[in-house]
């Protein structure tokens, strides 16, 4: 049996919208597997982003304090490298097994209307 | 093995954004559950949403095509009642389908951090 239902199911309060914003969970994601960070260049090769919208995204998971961002240089050219702070790597974990309650809630709630023998729940009179 | 990687692994193509922000997450799965739709105050209990954002994001939803929207009467009382439309649930199921792989590339990627004996992707020189 599931636990308690809360009071608004389907909420999703703990569903972080820093991480859940579709660029950013691949920046992030990127990163999770890299732990010595990742170059700005490779940011946006595997993420399929522009520089603005890497910049921007970027910004957002710097200010959250979820990512570090580093300039230096690569011989003589100027090179950003992103990593994902320790605590970003805390928070995506927890944000992932929420994640992963959501997409477990909503596959149940979409196979529910596909077989019609099965019950709703009763709607208030 | 995994198949070909596409050249942009992490940009996540196709996580329709419609489907993904967070509150349209909740009243989409709120509705697959619910062949026979919905109330607009049963949605806003479900989804702990105000009146307004229940109204903006079920107008986003309801342009796309993905639900409809029936303005009729309980008795006397006006009575809003929302329902997925067909293209809704069969888009919201291959949404589910594309999130559970972004779920699980998400998941190894945090999991591989953790493991530093693990050998990391090879970084262009």
């Amino acid at each position: 049996m599931a636990a308690a239902e809360p009071e608004a199911p389907f909420a999703y309060e703990g569903l972080d919208r820093i991480f859940h914003e579709k660029a950013r969970l691949g920046i992030v994601s990127s990163l999770a597997a890299h732990a010595d960070g990742l170059t700005f260049s490779e940011l946006k090769g595997l993420c399929g982003l522009t520089d603005g919208n890497l910049s921007r995204h970027l910004l957002v998971l710097d200010e959250a304090g979820y990512v570090t961002i580093e300039k230096g240089y690569d011989g003589k050219r100027p090179q950003t490298r992103c990593r994902l702070s320790d605590d970003g790597r805390e928070r995506f974990a927890d944000y992932l097994s929420v994640l992963e309650q959501v997409l477990r809630r909503a596959t149940r709630a979409a196979a529910r209307t596909e077989d019609p023998t099965r019950p709703l729940r009763p709607r208030p009179a």
